[in-house]
């Protein structure tokens, strides 16, 4: 059977995740292997996935003040070192251009692993005033970062992002902005993604180089791992010294701003795709499926058939639906596995019969239910069901996440948990040896501080525990 | 007075047309210079323009059947030398990664100047049947090609641009779709950029470095000099070749097929400045203006007034203007100058008496015009100016250039013409020689063949002519 055949080409999802993973993206078409070791050409496909990521995030982003623009790929490698922390750790994933225009460069410039280094100069050359002050600049760019393992979305050397960059005249606004930053984003990965995540704060070892503070978004993917979705970061004024971002205050008073960033990467791509799918392939989220409604004709040879589905699409433009007729010379059971693999969530299936009887077959990915439903205001039940089909992905996640969030009170208790796919709640001391233990004896990290709980001892040496995290293996 | 003292800080359009376009690129917010020699930092100013440009262009690809994908900035060395003319064109301005990861590389990796090599080195792996042809794909990307003297949008060593690249089964295919593609970027500069362009085929000395054939859109600036708009080329097999792009055809032969690519870039804001723009700064077609219409109160403080304007400014939002109401601390006549300089199409002005009277008055920016119109409705009238706004200031810009289009038949005749700011057809006998001599007497390119124009003989040599070209100073 045609089927069977079809998911046969897709490794056991529960057997062997990661060749599922490379399965599902490889044979979707949502990417394919650049020609240098770590790259990834985005196919179509999966770009236009990132267009509506892009115009999702582009409207919230507006909605808060924040206009796009474009700086340089290309940072001269003396802007890494006037941030101490933040040139350990960039310096050594950085790619260098030496040479340009046949000659060698008399200073060595970096492809931009991330742009705080560039924007702060600019910054600090645009700011005077507070009049000036709240800057909210978002940039969507490609980034590089050279990474010894990659896979595709997930670690790439070069990916693309956003990164937004904002610059306050008090430490409150500036902490604030990162707060509701994070929000947006959670807002964005729950109504958009689907996908349910954790926000808070990270340690101090997982925080981004030359922040004061980091928070992270993160979303438990199938095998019960963690994927960090997004980040913000509040900078204190590390960057505006390091950059000499001033303004004069209405008080007469230079001052130092204080500064943000936060990103989010095609990584949520994968996230997408490990969060959702199954072994049929992508199952993929209305708000952001390529294809959000595919009409399959049955026996398309028969009159009117045809006309009948093109007129359904028609009503399904018209009320603004991504709509795809696929009338090409396959079998009606060769494109159900077809558009099943590639994640859209609804299928109209029309035949001879149907027409007869004034009503479509509709069935719905994420949960494999076929339903009759009347031709008359076909098109109206079809956004009804996008709403509910996006809806209901977002519950499953969280079911499938809550369910898998356990305590643990030692160092064994951990492994066990995170061995069975589990997020691990457990008390921490704070102490940088314990965090290290935990990756050594479990192979697992701290995603985020469980905001608001509290533990009484550290699962891990036993002392007075500060915090209570969640530690995950993690992408 | 403020007026007066605005227009001080830009260079005189008439006597220093270089220094005019830099302070209105600078004064105006669109973009600012980098850190690294040749980079531009496109400013949010700039960068909507260069949003609004990319969404029409969507739109026309789109209905072209194109479709967007990524491909990876970074290109092996080696790629480049398997076509021999595109290597020679572009290695000397190509900038090169030597040391990655803290380590060197073992072959150098050039970023990107253009894309033609990484993506036939794709469409290679991806292409395998007749099936599968046309391929229409699309990218929106920064690429670089180091350059010693640069301009901000002119000519930047990094830049933002659309490569279109396709493949097709036949010549005759693959010729059409590069005629068709030119057809679509006039279309584009005509209808969203209002300004004519004249469409014809590049010489060999001017093509594109690894073509068959070059197509280009020239626009004639306010200086009377051309800028080259957009070029798509005609690669016949040579990159198929190159690449080993091939396919099992309908006859069961393995075939090369036959590519094209296409490209605009972040020089079409240049253009947009210099083919519009006046003494006051910019001039903007609706279109493509980030703020189409600006509300400026007068007399703010009066009741009633900065209400009357929000509820217009929610009128005009609600019927897809993109509007901005002006109600900062600054005098009107303050607010009118940055306005202008920034090339706001239109401009509505209320006060207490205009209210009373239910009418505004509207100043257009391109002709400097000011009447009253009804409040009543004022949306639908502004609706109508945008159209006839951008509908107008298409037909100024094409009654300037059609005044300096001059003939001449000898080398005198062609400086005298570019002397004077003119675009200058003539006979040409088809030599290289004396293509050359052109440059050095007139300091003039040709630009384009003038399809479908016979002269006798060439205007440099004598002998019988076999086209005439169009001959510019260009940017």
């Amino acid at each position: 059977m045609a089927k069977e055949s079809f998911v046969e080409q897709i490794a056991d999802i529960e057997k062997d995740f990661p060749q599922w993973y490379t399965d599902v993206v490889v044979k979707t078409k949502l990417v394919d292997y650049g020609p240098v070791k770590g790259t990834m050409v985005i196919r179509p496909y999966g770009y236009a996935i990132w267009e509506n990521i892009q115009s999702e995030l582009n409207a919230l982003f507006k909605a808060n003040g924040y206009e796009n623009a474009y700086f340089p790929l290309l940072i001269p490698m003396s802007f890494f070192t006037k941030e101490a922390e933040h040139v350990e750790g960039f310096a050594p994933e950085v790619a260098v251009v030496t040479h340009a225009g046949g000659e060698e460069l008399s200073e060595p410039l970096a492809i931009r692993p991330t742009s705080e280094t560039i924007i702060g100069n600019m910054y600090s050359k645009w700011l005077q005033s507070y009049r000036e002050l709240p800057i909210l600049i978002n940039q969507w760019a490609n980034v590089m970062r050279w990474e010894k393992t990659t896979r595709p979305f997930l670690r790439t050397s070069e990916f693309l992002w956003q990164e937004g960059h904002s610059a306050h005249a008090s430490e409150e606004e500036a902490e604030k902005e990162t707060a509701k930053m994070l929000s947006v984003y959670k807002e964005f990965a729950e109504n958009c993604l689907a996908i349910p995540v954790i926000c808070g704060r990270k340690t101090e070892k997982e925080k981004f180089a030359g922040a004061v503070a980091t928070y992270g978004m993160e979303a438990m993917m199938k095998d019960g791992k963690s994927l960090q979705a997004g980040t913000t970061h509040f900078l204190g004024q590390n960057f505006a010294k390091a950059f000499d971002i001033k303004f004069l205050d209405k008080d007469g008073v230079q001052k130092y701003a204080y500064t943000t960033s936060f990103g989010v990467s095609t990584r949520l791509i994968g996230a997408l795709i490990m969060a959702h799918g199954d072994q049929r392939g992508l199952v993929l989220p209305p708000v952001v499926a390529p294809v959000q409604v595919v009409i399959v004709p049955i026996a398309a040879k028969k009159g009117g058939v045809l006309e009948k589905c093109a007129e359904i699409k028609e009503k399904l433009e018209r009320v603004g639906v991504r709509v795809k007729l696929d009338d090409a010379d396959n079998s009606p059971g060769w494109k159900f596995n077809e558009w099943e693999m590639k994640g859209v969530p609804l299928r109209i299936e029309l035949g001879p019969r149907d027409i007869e009887e004034g009503k479509a077959l509709i069935f719905r990915r994420d949960t494999l239910d076929k339903n009759a439903y009347s031709l008359n205001g076909i098109e109206g039940a079809v956004k009804e069901l996008l709403v509910t089909v996006q809806r209901d992905m977002l519950e499953a996640a969280r079911a499938r996440r809550d369910g898998r969030i356990v305590y643990a009170d030692d160092l064994d208790g951990i492994l066990k948990g995170v061995d069975g796919g589990n997020f691990v709640k457990a008390g921490w001391c704070g102490c940088r040896e314990c965090e290290d233990k935990v990756k050594t004896y479990a192979q697992a990290t701290a995603r985020v501080f469980a905001e608001g709980e509290t533990a009484k001892t550290c699962a891990i040496c036993g002392k007075k525990a500060k915090h209570v995290i969640i530690f995950a293996r993690a992408y």
